[in-house]
């Protein structure tokens, strides 16, 4: 009788800062029938992956789940993998911390279900070939990754009935490559496919293994699969049938598979992750001649192997592509970077280490079809647990000055942008500046919150957008009782009109933006970032010295730059002195203007800020403006205002409040930046920050200066 | 006036081991000429960078050109560049001697010029992405790369007029695209197309930047260079109509473009080497493929950017390709890790590790258009350095030993390929035997002449051979006086009917393959390996005993396996015990075969051994049978002989002498291993080792055993 080896693994994973009811909602709907169907077929071998958040999860909400899973341990019915606790893209953190992700995984699966794991799941199968270290000195034996990783490599489908050795500096890893075509049966096919598919691939010699393994989302979370899986019964049908065929379907575990059967050769793989993120990860202008090259050729019918020639980009680029994941990125190197200098013996420190690990979570690093970078929420999560790393690790660094507080601050390139950035950390906050791009404000970490301020997003292309535009918004796709699509051919939009909201960004958003408007410009069209700006102060390089005082740090970002005024473009000088203290929870910056040409000029002068509080059209979300009744008063309102010295942005779920102090009488802006972005759900508006910019009309005759003090003040509520 | 920066670059470097005479002609037909046009024009600056190995042998057999170098760079003509300093593949060899190498070139060019370089050339341009951590590590700022690999990220012509930062855990690297187009004009084209396309790129701010970096090599070395380079002077109207246009293109050094212009952006590059290189990389089918479909494309007329989709293959993948390359390379990293686990402060040490640093030198680790892999002599020089490191090590690490001599025997995987071997190590040798593939013998050192005596190569189908049957052998091209045409258009060959040649191997040329042939098989089809076997144990697993003894190390291999009899596959047991002593320079190995079946088997028994010794047509390298007068006795001819128990392999070049001894009367085969491969110089015919093989009709009655012995020995004359 002809037989085959069938591995059927399942990876189950939330993201850091997920929302508590979408934990649930995943247990509710995917994992918890999943393990009910899983119970009643005992002879249905898997493997299960569960990040850590997730277990973690699950151990405090539904320990019986928990139980229920060390049973199917105990009965051989479940094999455990490991992987990175907060499931961290392996190549954005450093070898280190690969290490000791997966050690605490590992260790925290035996401690749960008493199996000791020696296969890891590679979050998002992200690929570099120098892993293989870090992951055998985390005393794992093999990995799983797609196959389009091995054919990127040459290999054909026929190659790839088995596993392959892989190694770095001669530290051996075994590695199972995924099916991709099982990806594609299972679920959305009838599984007489999949044995059809496996009876095909069959052999007198039985030697041959093909592996499926994905997200555990698939069954019961993507859209269309509840009912798919449970409702109509494919998994249990599934299951059955397998059960049938258990005469020539040898199910075997990834550990048996590796003790029993051969490798089938030495390999090494390429940068690579799966398909779709590849082409996620290019440039917007790349994707769009990737996409019109593919269905090209897919027109022209050319063969599969001809296909494996054809790849997109390298997930590393998702830094290059939005400065937020590399600035959030480097940000977490930082912190990890701190740790290893500090002695990391320190029994203080562990509580750093984990918080950093936390900091590490993939989701919120990268956007493709799901959400990620664009969730505010998932970003928060990750500067929250690097700002409280930061603060674990202010107690030994500078302890003894709790009292008296204090300030450090520094000039290095730590985001690895070419350019040196500013960085004031403080008892109370840290301050990150960028000379180079208009000495602006990017982070803002309040250390008592652990939250950073400038959290926001730049609106930025996308390809997908053009979607919006070609689609019929009329034909919505519920997904509901239809054949279940691919979530990667689904176009599915929470809110009409979402077109409407494509605005793009020329400039990165930020803090402390020095504009200077021309004399036409609404607060609409500055709002839509379609307006005519008359200095180039926005984005060029300030020149920056840094005086550290005892009592203070004081940041001197001066530009000689030009304005236009009418057809001439008149050189300007624009200073801002910036200053904080230790143990405050405020910092201000002093502008100085100085016209230095022999006419007078006229300027409409506005520094802008980004706020961001989470959630803009909230209740318990609003502006406040001391002595102004405001018509709408939610942080994604817009608006203006004449005559005030101050604005408050009040955050009572937070806890905070956020004001801006002027010595001068100012006109204010205030506007939400909102995104649109796709997530497994459909397109949606998503709210990023508030944008509050005071301005000024001045005349500045020749050789005068002009001068405001604004300051930033935070306070909890 | 429109403006552009343009640096121009040159890379030499000649491999370990190549011949003196191979060096001194590309001395005279390229770097000396090149030299001495530069001087006379003194406007233009160049980027230089020769291998330590090329400024070594400069500085011991032409050190007026090493003066003249320094007077070059004295004047600001040349910058230096540093890089591994035997010109290893950085991803190929362990992080801490990527870093070892670089210091060690660095540290060498400032001694001998005086320049201080903080510029990489990345060997063959093989880029992984956490080689920043290393080379920043090694105190360099910078490296210069294909644009290519830029354009796999999804960028463009027109993004890569500049230079970019990427890096690995925060070590931030700057980095150069090399422009392809210029690669492809210079000196292939009239310099006045160099200065028309630097034209169409020029622009009224001049910020933009251009790189032109290649072999120096290309300059008078590759076919039909010198004439066009030097006697047509080429070289000197390039220079000269450069000078000619200086007043608006800025010919400018790495180092000073790096302080004077801003880096355009951060990227991320894939894996990834120059696109030929990546397209030799994939599996001999895969190659056919990839070019079936690239040639499809151009026939399309696709766009450019298009063609950036499409990928060859990785470079580590040379040695999945090649099992020799495979154990070249992890042999390499044995010693490495050796001596990183020795005390590395030890000053005797210092030697190993310059022997380790010279055994990682990038060319016979891989083949494309080049030798490389196939070429003997450069294999030889690495197994030479390597086996002097270990040579020097054991002086370490078994001081005390050296009267008595000493034997250590262990069983781990040391090429990854994800099967123990058995590694005996003696004061005077070394043997690596392969249980999994016939228990064959694949490596033996003779350390008193540091020689690998196993150091063949398989004969496997290459893609281009195909193009042997192809070639109309009449077109000679001999490049003389013709438009000189690039390396990758050539086909020219240095012998006439090579397809005759075209032999491939079934199994891994090694030592200690034990056959059973099928009564029909002469010599003829033995030798090119189509002939009839009859059983399992060529390449098949045995099972492996290693009993360590105080005066010698004892390994026994088994294998129960089967012969064909007729049309019936019957059992049979082969078992070879091998046994290698302290001090002795021979080892011997006694076979038993075992009948266990209930009827007399006849068999036809003989055991294959491959010595390697360089060359085989030649003068002072002679098989010896005493007592027998053979007709032709050079090491590349092919003879039988019976009724003997000795046979000699003498080699009065290298000072050496292989015999092989067996305790019955045997038949011996002999005959050479020769491939065919494709050199700059076109496919040449390539003696790699000579195959004995002694070998016996033996009637086996039913439960008896037959054993013979066989001894192997080294002599030095």
């Amino acid at each position: 009788m002809k037989k085959i080896n069938l591995v059927l693994g399942i990876h189950n994973h939330q993201p850091v800062g997920n929302f508590d009811f979408v934990f649930e909602e995943a247990f509710q709907k995917a994992y918890l029938p999943f393990l009910k169907v899983h119970k009643v077929h005992p002879d249905i071998r898997l493997a299960q992956h569960f990040s850590g958040i997730l277990l973690e999860w699950l151990e405090k909400n539904h320990p019986e789940f928990i139980k229920l899973l060390k049973q199917s341990v105990s009965k051989k019915q479940v094999e455990m993998l490991t992987g990175g606790y907060y499931e961290p893209i392996l190549p954005s953190i450093p070898e280190q911390d690969i290490v000791g992700q997966i050690v605490k995984l590992t260790n925290y699966v035996i401690e749960k279900t008493g199996y000791k794991p020696s296969g890891l799941w590679l979050t998002e199968r992200v690929w570099e070939p120098y892993l293989p270290r870090p992951i055998v000195r985390a005393g794992v034996k093999y990995t799983v990754i797609d196959d389009s990783h091995f054919k990127s490599s040459g290999l054909q489908d026929q190659n790839l009935l088995g596993y392959y050795v892989t190694e770095h500096e001669g530290f051996a890893l075994n590695i199972f490559p995924i099916s991709e075509k099982l990806r594609y049966l299972i679920p959305f096919q009838p599984p007489e496919k999949t044995i059809k598919y496996l009876r095909s691939l069959a052999t007198d010699e039985g030697d041959r293994l093909i592996v499926f393994a994905d997200d555990g989302e698939k069954f019961g979370v993507w859209p269309g699969t509840f009912e798919q899986c449970f409702e109509n019964n494919w998994l249990n049908d599934f299951f059955t049938l397998i059960e049938q065929n258990l005469d020539w379907i040898n199910l075997i575990s990834f550990d048996d598979a590796l003790s029993q059967l051969k490798p089938l050769g030495t390999v090494y793989l390429p940068t690579a992750s799966y398909r779709e993120m590849m082409e996620w990860a290019l440039p917007v202008n790349a994707i769009k001649e990737y996409e019109g090259f593919y269905h090209w050729l897919k027109e022209k019918n050319i063969a599969d192997y001809q296909f494996n020639f054809i790849k997109g980009g390298f997930w590393r680029n998702f830094l290059a592509k939005y400065p937020e994941a590399n600035n959030l990125q480097k940000r977490m190197l930082k912190s990890s970077n701190r740790f290893q200098k500090l002695n990391s013996k320190n029994t203080e420190l562990v509580k750093a280490r984990d918080f950093i690990y936390a900091g590490q979570c993939n989701c919120p690093y990268w956007h493709g079809v799901f959400g990620g970078l664009y969730l505010p929420h998932l970003r928060n999560a990750i500067y929250s647990n690097l700002i409280q790393a930061d603060a674990a690790m202010d107690k030994v660094e500078f302890k003894g000055k709790e009292k008296t507080g204090w300030v450090k601050s520094e000039i290095y390139d730590y985001n690895a942008d070419g350019f040196g950035e500013v960085i004031v950390e403080t008892d109370r906050m840290g301050l990150f500046f960028s000379p180079n791009k208009g000495g602006s404000l990017t982070e803002l970490d309040f250390k008592p919150k652990a939250i950073n301020l400038i959290d926001t997003m730049t609106r930025r292309q996308e390809a997908y957008h053009q979607k919006l535009y070609e689609m019929n918004l009329n034909q919505h796709n519920s997904g509901k009782g239809e054949k279940v699509a691919s979530i990667h051919d689904l176009v599915l939009t929470k809110e009409e009109g979402l077109e409407k909201y494509l605005n793009y960004d020329w400039y990165n958003r930020t803090s402390l933006i020095d504009h200077f408007l021309h004399p036409d410009v609404d607060l609409k069209q500055f709002a839509q970032a379609q307006y005519r700006e008359q200095g180039d102060f926005v984005n060029q390089p300030y020149n920056v010295k840094i005086v550290n005082k005892d009592e203070s740090a004081e940041i001197n970002l001066e530009r000689n730059g030009h304005v236009w005024i009418g057809s001439e473009f008149v050189p300007l000088y624009v200073g801002k002195k910036i200053l904080v203290g230790p143990g405050a929870d405020s910092f201000t910056a002093k502008y100085t203007l100085k016209n230095t040409n022999n006419s007078a000029i006229e300027l409409w002068f506005g520094v802008e800020f980004a706020t961001s509080l989470l959630a803009g059209n909230a209740a318990d979300r609003n502006y406040i403006i001391p002595g102004v009744e405001l018509e709408k008063t939610n942080l994604a309102s817009i608006g203006s205002v004449k005559n005030v010295k101050k604005i408050f942005l009040r955050d009572d779920w937070l806890g905070i409040q956020v004001g801006f102090e002027v010595n001068r009488t100012a006109a204010i802006w205030r506007f939400p930046i909102e995104t649109i972005s796709m997530s497994e759900a459909g397109f949606e508006r998503v709210y990023q920050c508030s944008v509050i910019m005071p301005h000024w009309k001045i005349v500045l005759e020749p050789g005068n200066s002009w001068t405001v003090v604004i300051k930033e003040s935070i306070e909890q509520l």
